[in-house]
């Protein structure tokens, strides 16, 4: 699935969460003059793809975002992955789209994300079971990343919950999902970078699966050093670090910065750190 | 939540999911000669619309069968939705897009939801906890149908796994809505049909909660008389029964009958099938 690996160095996964609303702050003085909201959104996401481009190991816009604006909105989104594919050819494309329906629903997904919209992966919620899974997994030359433990406060609630065996929820998702891929190849797990020890326990019982890590960055505090060395223990299992706002917040960093140039200087930053926590041991 | 009381006897729920692939038996003739997909789900959409008119309780277009056909496919939903207003004023629309994402996320959808598209209700995962479902719950005058157990064959993997307390996971997801709804008054459920048990169970713990019961009909093989008098215990708690592909395909049980007058007819069988449950006793 993941056609970027580990020997070309590259873990980052930039979001493209465009929220034009004043409170977000996304928006520099330059691009306040546009006409609306969905030129805005054009010109801020095309400025974060055109900033880090090819460097970037992957790009996940979330549906939300763009459906909010109607056909319009649906309209960006298709020429935006199609941007991507221009400016960072070897980039995988994941649309953030959280899935979660009957058999006969989920292949109309299916062709949505990957004929519609062009997309090498999407993101899928477990809840109703393998149903919801399959008709993307089938689709062999794409790639399925399933909710396991996410990064938001009430996470905990079901995926946490013990069961019958004395492991949580999100390990027996963790599980399935390994087996799953033995008929498959091309599933993968989202992990919340907010505390250490769903990525260490999902580690121990998916050594192999790629791990999208959402979580990490100022507003939802997931720190690289703390997590990254646990996401890849033994050299196996590629990880992608997502952040979301700080890349299209980056350009507030330096003042009178484009967004590309601050989109470009944050990831490497991000890269470097990454980098860092890579050498480190994991400390438990 | 629901304009559509128990006092007006309506309790279809008409399903809109249109698949006008050859082998899903939805597009009568008259159709075929279309231009494209999208003009024939266009005239199939609208003639269901037309032949029920404001006689069913709830309309439910599916995101997933839009979705798939792009910006046309979005435009036609908004355009369904608007159309649904002028033909059937008093019947809710459901927008079924199984929304279950992090808060800043969910706040994005229900934009989408409710604004964008004009829906009057959703659904909702709750795989994230809460913060998937408060965005929705927030506005105050719409109502949120949240997943608990559904209709499909894997919905036992995770759902009824046993918990801490000898409880399945959906009478967790049942309770935990109840003291939502205690907040936001505007929380339903969504209980397939295709078993009686989770019907009877969630009934038990949620006597009061607006339950949209999918699975009935010819495909998913649940039957009216068997669960209907389950769903409304003691004359409390509304509910929704769910057809979706009965009604596209109800044109074929007659030969030549069009797609209006065959949806109108399965309406009014399916309306005379909830009307002789519920006044037979439920029997165990």
């Amino acid at each position: 699935m993941l056609r970027v690996n580990e020997q070309d160095g590259k873990f980052v996964c930039v979001g493209l969460d465009p929220d034009v609303d004043p409170a977000a702050g996304m928006l520099p003085p330059a691009l306040r003059d546009c006409p609306d909201k969905v030129t805005s959104i054009d010109e801020l996401t095309h400025g974060i793809v055109n900033g880090v481009g090819s460097a970037a190991a992957a790009f996940k816009p979330n549906l939300g975002f763009y459906f909010r604006h109607g056909t319009r909105g649906i309209d960006l989104l298709i020429r935006l992955i199609a941007h991507i594919r221009t400016r960072a050819p070897e980039a995988l494309v994941i649309l953030d789209c959280k899935s979660g329906d009957i058999d006969k629903t989920a292949e109309q997904y299916a062709v949505a994300a990957f004929e519609t919209c062009g997309a090498d992966a999407v993101t899928v919620n477990p809840y109703m079971g393998e149903d919801a899974i399959v008709p993307f997994a089938k689709y062999k030359d794409k790639g399925v990343f399933v909710l396991c433990r996410t990064s938001n406060p009430s996470a905990a609630r079901y995926q946490d919950a013990i069961q019958a065996d004395g492991q949580p929820l999100y390990i027996h998702v963790a599980r399935d999902m390994v087996a799953l891929n033995e008929t498959y190849g091309n599933i993968g797990l989202v992990v919340g970078a907010t505390s250490r020890e769903p990525v260490v326990r999902v580690r121990e019982v998916a050594p192999e699966l790629p791990l999208l890590i959402p979580g990490f960055g100022k507003k939802q505090g997931g720190l690289i050093a703390d997590i990254v060395p646990f996401a890849r223990p033994g050299g196996h299992g590629i990880f992608l670090a997502n952040l979301s706002s700080d890349f299209g917040k980056a350009w507030q960093d330096q003042f009178n910065m484009s967004v590309s140039k601050g989109a470009r200087a944050k990831h490497s930053d991000v890269e470097a750190e990454i980098a860092r926590a890579l050498i480190q041991p994991a400390r438990s």
